[in-house]
């Protein structure tokens, strides 16, 4: 049977395009005809709204996913609730895959609290999930997939510089920290693959270190990567490569500010926000392809 | 000067007892006069907030913090939100410190935005943040905190079975992760230290496990604990001790079900659930007083 990450990867070789937009507007990024109206949480939440869905529209024929930060939101108490709601459901309207980035993460009926308020329903395909409670803190989450036919990205090594302070902790076993987790993600995902071969349990791999990302590639043939650090992190087309398996799958790279943010780049600067966002996401396009020879 | 723990400290003190109240409601807990109403998200989340509001007025003279668990309150969307803001504000103006606990992390300007989100104005006084990203998911937290006289309680070794498989692990320097991420959150707070020595950057140490409790209280002085697992996840007072200094200090110990649903205990089923809920906070007062000796 088919599950989440199948009908993922079937609308990135559709769109022959493994990026995922991150929809991570803030008021400071608004082009100023728009962020005049950000006054306070309300209006400023209709402002961020607006910006997004012009995006959407310049940019679901050329992206097969969005990623919505959730914390972008949150901080506009439950004015960011309504509209984080209606940007997923305006991106699942336009038949995009979305994913909500909210690294959420406790046990028992909390968690399950969590896998109900984000995988219940029609607006996410995916959440992104924090890794050091243990199963406890993933088979809440795992047990809605199978119900629901969603998935999650559970965070493995993440593209922050201080991230190796804990993930690259060498254990007695001789793997690193990050590699522990790897294993025990293919571990926990393993009975929610599809025809594919890929799980609905994801892991997220950063850019910004293509040589561990080959290591955990090789190391997790059943695992979908999700892959941010491109762009505005550093990371480029060739470093994102390390986290695609030999035919040019098995992995979404995510950029945010470097597609939602592009106009104010001096090579879109004659262009209206939303269609430098189209640029930006064709020219990333043309730089995974070009990089993983699609 | 003051930091919010030297405040928490003093609450503690004057009240004579280290219970933080977890505010944990789901529908399926209330009694059936509130649940009756609870039809839909709006209806839910309102009789979650009236339930919750007559537990405050009947022990805030008894606990002196609460802990608002998100997960509770994002499941009804926006209007979970209205009610978890409206809930701390209740408690906030009974006198009561009160922590948010969101288990939030991210990086960068995401992380600014939790921060933000949670510990601007006057709502929250205290976060839970997760360590997995390292110092780059932390510097966001400390920083607001320094800024707001505000604190944050960073997972360190959770009271769950699976934990283990992950914070349990050796390192090749011989620590386990828990106690690597314990000296972390001990160098990462070490700028936020108050009059009374502990830092407002607190960890999150469970009772199910004394002996690792009391590994990590000998190697963390500045530290200040807050502690999960007792009562309904099995741990008891004479547990919970292991947390604690030779003061019978530097560490606050949560009670969310044996509190909140105490009404459905045996031992309490004649009274109301709120007197129930007053009942249970004095039993386990005198347990902690008992098993620490004040």
């Amino acid at each position: 049977m088919k599950n989440i990450t199948d009908k993922l990867a079937e609308r990135i070789k559709k769109l022959g395009n493994p990026t995922v937009a991150g929809l991570d507007p803030r008021v400071d990024m608004l082009p100023d005809d728009l962020k005049k109206f950000a006054k306070d949480k309300p209006s400023s939440a209709k402002a961020v709204a607006e910006f997004t869905y012009k995006i959407i529209d310049k940019i679901k024929d050329i992206v097969p996913a969005v990623k919505i930060q959730s914390a972008f939101y949150e901080i506009y108490d439950e004015y960011g609730t309504v509209v984080m709601k209606a940007i997923a459901d305006y991106a699942k309207r336009a038949g995009l895959i979305v994913m909500a980035d909210v690294k959420r993460n406790d046990i028992g009926s909390t968690a399950e609290a969590y896998a109900s308020a984000y995988l219940d329903g029609d607006l996410y395909d995916y959440i992104t999930v924090n890794p050091y409670l243990g199963y406890d803190g993933i088979k809440p989450f795992t047990d809605k997939c199978a119900e629901k036919g969603k998935g999650i990205f559970v965070l493995a090594r993440t593209s922050n510089p201080s991230a190796a302070a804990i993930q690259n902790m060498k254990l007695e076993t001789g793997d690193t920290l990050y590699e522990h987790i790897g294993k025990l993600i293919a571990e926990w995902g393993k009975d929610l693959k599809g025809e594919s071969g890929y799980s609905a349990v994801g892991a997220v791999v950063g850019a910004t270190n293509p040589a561990e990302a080959a290591r955990l590639r090789a190391a997790l043939p059943g695992v979908f990567f999700l892959v941010p650090g491109y762009g505005a992190q550093g990371g480029k087309g060739a470093d994102a490569a390390a986290s695609f398996d030999e035919h040019g799958g098995g992995a979404i790279v995510n950029n945010s500010r470097g597609i939602i943010a592009a106009y104010r780049k001096p090579e879109y600067s004659s262009l209206a926000y939303y269609d430098a966002a189209r640029e930006a996401a064709i020219a990333m396009r043309e730089d995974l392809r070009s990089a993983l020879k699609l």
